[in-house]
């Protein structure tokens, strides 16, 4: 195979990102062609909207076309670069793309966590690339510091702020006490949160990204439906409140884990976590820090130790800026006529740890009890909590001698998250308790 | 060129890293190998001591010599690790390593400060890749997020905590109140800090990792003697609660920053500055919260914004992490029958921004005039300040009332350092004042 002295691309989907590809191609184009040590020659450029202005771009200077179908057919084009988004037509179009042997760079994270592996099934069979740093954790090179930097480590554990929505919201609410539902109309107006939030609130983005990044770390197939998945919108001002007084803040996280072996002996991994749910770390762990829009990923390697990447986990420019690095890594492999090498993609098959179902896990948990405040409620919880194996470390009681219920806040030491439903839902039924008990699970050891 | 299916690896220096790397060979050859695409055979292994036992190895079941030379004579092996350390003979044998086409790893920050110009440039004559990632912040993926994962980035500046022995000094003087030589006696019972620890808290081991990044990062080549630096001996516990009093931390930090072409438009930089000193930062700046012997490195591109990374900076199993990703890179090249691609080595000639010099950097700075309590000191010093275009934005008189000398405290408004050096100097021969004068550089906005 020789090598190729014009590497020419097709970009699918003109939007916010793409146009900021398009723009970093023109300003930057002498250091990345020097990188890549070829020309890289913008051939295509298809999207369904001709005559919308893109701010910063003379769209008659690009070759546009509304048809993507002629961009995947041009034997012309060795990339394709899929922006998209959303499951369809995207997925047929990078489909047809590898089939048709163009290496693609994709930001679609939805799309990698369904239809996934399927994909990179298609990338390994046409022996192509197919990059997606920037559909985890957007400008953060993350990806290629999971598979290359951190290549000689079993990865032990990984939890991450990877949806800066849901981090804006819990910050603003962090910082200035305010109600969940304020600060979310609030985040809509400044373009912080879509007008359909729900992707975002409810954890499907993180879970997403979780997918594809435990997927890679763990060297196992995570299937996305079996991510336990939890959303902000139940979290309020008052826990938030209760948080801080015990030393914590409260974060959206995915999490994955390698779990013990029972009785095993240091190496022994029984399975991999994998759960995106509001979480309590103390206020001085380093995720701590991560506020506003920015992405956080904490990593723990064996050789390595821990590990913390910040930055913009979206935008513009950050997310242009990831998809440009697999652009030039492919395009120097194509001017080299580097042969297809082993992928290293994600996980398709269960090859290294099974799941873990979630009601295994072990964590401490904090506790809003909403009770009405007479004797023997307190008693009434620690004895459920006590008869389903859970010790209690902590409790905050006040607002007492009202006739209104109250809350009890408890921190609980480790327990298993089996026994904590059964408890929740005897503590539920109780007669004094007057609205569901909020339960938020702690990471991060004691505050 | 065709491919190889069994890399030969030959180590130089089996100390602390060495035997680390040796482990992880042992403990994760096929994963490794998987990764590389190759059998990985550790060939020779080099040490002026054959007799030391090294925890966790059988060192009769490795390949040793007393004789490097052989080793690099050895026509099989294909990949060097230097991992000897210092200046001699480790440049010898790298340069006889390239010379002989075999690629290298070495993790010898000190020598490719001094030497690298020497040793890139004989490594891209033969054609061979030089590895590098274990040199600056240990297991951080530091080096190759520069090289490839902000290839569509020009870097705007970077700060960077890489020197783990300075910043635990630091952490601990903070955390407990306990003047410097106390915490370094105790860092160096703890083995934090080396017998002779001149080469960390004289700033020179930052200024190393700083020559590398930068000269990386820039695209321009830094002379190492053109890097500024101070250390931390001067730093008081008094410092730093005054510090802390502002709302700042003081941490050694190594910078390089694009400056701004005087009267240009956005996009000119005049030329890079590039200086190691002990620095203030705001509290709750993300670097901030690197503490104990961690490193950070905080940095900014003009795509993707702010980045941090965080992680262990040295020790056994987080340098050799490093090493093996070089390694575990270099044998997938080999094993595919790549040729020799354009490294992306530190630059060697001042290809693109020239090196400030450090009298034109302009910062805001902290003083510590320690002046005798009578009446116009203060007007005297602020006098000179305001004489030399210096603002004070803060300050802070305390312990007044007494017959000894006390602390004035100033924080100052953006200054040129010319103008600073020469406020000092006249400063420091006023008649009131009793001691030198402390300055400490401010970095981050204000607090």
């Amino acid at each position: 195979m020789t090598g190729v002295s014009d590497v020419r691309i097709g970009l699918l989907g003109l939007g916010t990102v793409g146009a900021g590809v398009v723009k970093i191609l023109q300003a930057r184009r002498e250091m990345l062609e020097e990188r890549a040590g070829a020309r890289l020659t913008l051939a295509a450029v298809a999207d369904t909207d001709l005559t919308r202005a893109r701010e910063g771009l003379e769209l008659k200077t690009l070759p546009m076309t509304g048809d993507a179908a002629r961009v995947l057919a041009d034997p012309s084009i060795h990339v394709v670069i899929e922006l998209v988004g959303g499951l369809e037509p995207a997925r047929t179009f990078i489909l047809r793309a590898l089939t048709a042997r163009k290496h693609v760079v994709t930001a679609n994270k939805a799309l990698l966590a369904h239809h996934g592996a399927e994909l990179y099934e298609e990338a390994r069979r046409s022996g192509v690339a197919l990059g997606f740093e920037a559909a985890v954790a957007g400008g953060i090179p993350l990806i290629r510091a999971v598979k290359d930097g951190l290549v000689a480590n079993r990865v032990l554990s990984l939890a991450g702020i990877v949806n800066g929505t849901c981090n804006y919201i819990l910050s603003k609410m962090t910082d200035e006490g305010l109600d969940f539902s304020l600060v979310l109309k609030e985040a809509q107006a400044h373009g912080y949160a879509e007008a359909d939030p729900t992707l975002d609130i409810e954890g499907m983005d993180s879970a997403h990204k979780l997918q594809i990044l435990a997927s890679l770390a763990f060297r196992t197939f995570v299937d996305l439906k079996h991510i336990h998945t939890e959303g902000i919108t139940l979290v309020t001002a008052q826990d938030i409140d209760y948080a801080r007084e015990l030393g914590y803040r409260i974060k959206l996280l995915a999490i994955a884990k390698a779990t013990a072996a029972a009785g095993a002996a240091g190496d022994g991994a029984a399975g991999v976590e994998v759960r995106v749910h509001p979480t309590m770390i103390p206020a001085a762990s380093p995720l701590a820090a991560v506020s506003g829009v920015f992405n956080g990923i904490f990593l723990t390697g064996d050789a390595v130790g821990d590990l913390m990447f910040y930055g913009r986990g979206a935008g513009q420019m950050p997310t242009a800026s990831a998809v440009l690095s697999d652009v030039v890594e492919i395009a120097r492999r194509i001017a080299h006529g580097i042969p297809a090498l082993p992928l290293e993609l994600p996980s398709v098959g269960p090859t290294a740890l099974p799941l873990t179902p979630m009601e295994a896990i072990r964590c401490c948990y904090y506790l809003r009890v909403t009770a009405q405040d007479r004797p023997g409620v307190l008693s009434r919880v620690a004895g459920i909590l006590g008869e389903n194996d859970i010790s209690i470390a902590n409790v905050i009681q006040k607002g007492r001698g009202t006739r209104e219920a109250v809350p009890v806040v408890m921190l609980t030491h480790e327990a298993r998250e089996r026994d904590m439903r059964a408890a929740l839902a005897k503590i539920d039924r109780l007669r004094d308790v007057a609205a569901a008990t909020m339960m938020i699970r702690v990471e991060g050891g004691s505050a």
